[in-house]
């Protein structure tokens, strides 16, 4: 089965974590997009979300792990869903799987964008009840 | 603090389903919606999903009741992410609660339209596991 391009733009964007390649990963960001940095506190736009990024990436010791365990894709017009199992590690955290979920937005040139990040799923439901 | 517009729609859509209101539901969904009916099967565009809802009415004999318990909105530009703990009953099926993941449109008069119905949340990755 032929991986769906969302699935190939979030493997690029777990790698450009890994790495800190923080200009790779923005360009998998569309302009207004929200990231959720836990539950209760998000992040808006490009700058705000590289601003997390690279505080989650010194809060993990620069040694985070990130990869999907599981991967699914609803998709509608220009939208699609991603449930996934995602898998996150570090040096100074054991290995916990989320739930996440993603919406990407598809742009005039057809490239699939990460407009809403939501790792946590639904942790973030009454302040992670 | 203000309900979100899209969780209206949501409790209008409960409604609608629990009334067997199926003109009104089909008025909260996008043309080229996506629902899933089951994990691995899916209903896209208004008839089919329309068809989709009708079965499950009779499937649960005619008394499926639904409600929200705990939701939460991400929005970005004009889509807006919902996660819900979805309550769900009938006379032959104990009470379940799913967590739910629904995808909201904005379209052009500002309405917010169902594109991706996905009650199952996670339970679709991997042929429910």
């Amino acid at each position: 089965m032929q991986q769906h391009a969302v699935v190939k733009q979030i493997e690029k964007a777990d790698r450009a974590i890994v790495a800190e390649d923080f200009d790779t990963l923005m360009d998998i960001y569309t302009r207004d997009a929200v990231l959720v940095v836990e539950p209760g506190r998000n992040a808006v736009g490009k700058d705000a979300i590289r601003k997390a990024f690279k505080a989650i990436a010194v809060y993990f010791k620069n040694g985070l792990q990130v990869r999907q365990k599981g991967i699914e894709v609803l998709e509608s017009g220009n939208t699609a869903l991603v449930l996934a199992n995602t898998v996150i590690s570090a040096p100074n955290m054991p290995e916990i799987t989320r739930k996440a979920t993603y919406v990407f937005y598809k742009d005039a040139n057809g490239t699939w964008l990460c407009s809403i990040d939501n790792s946590y799923g639904h942790e973030i439901i009454g302040g992670n009840a």
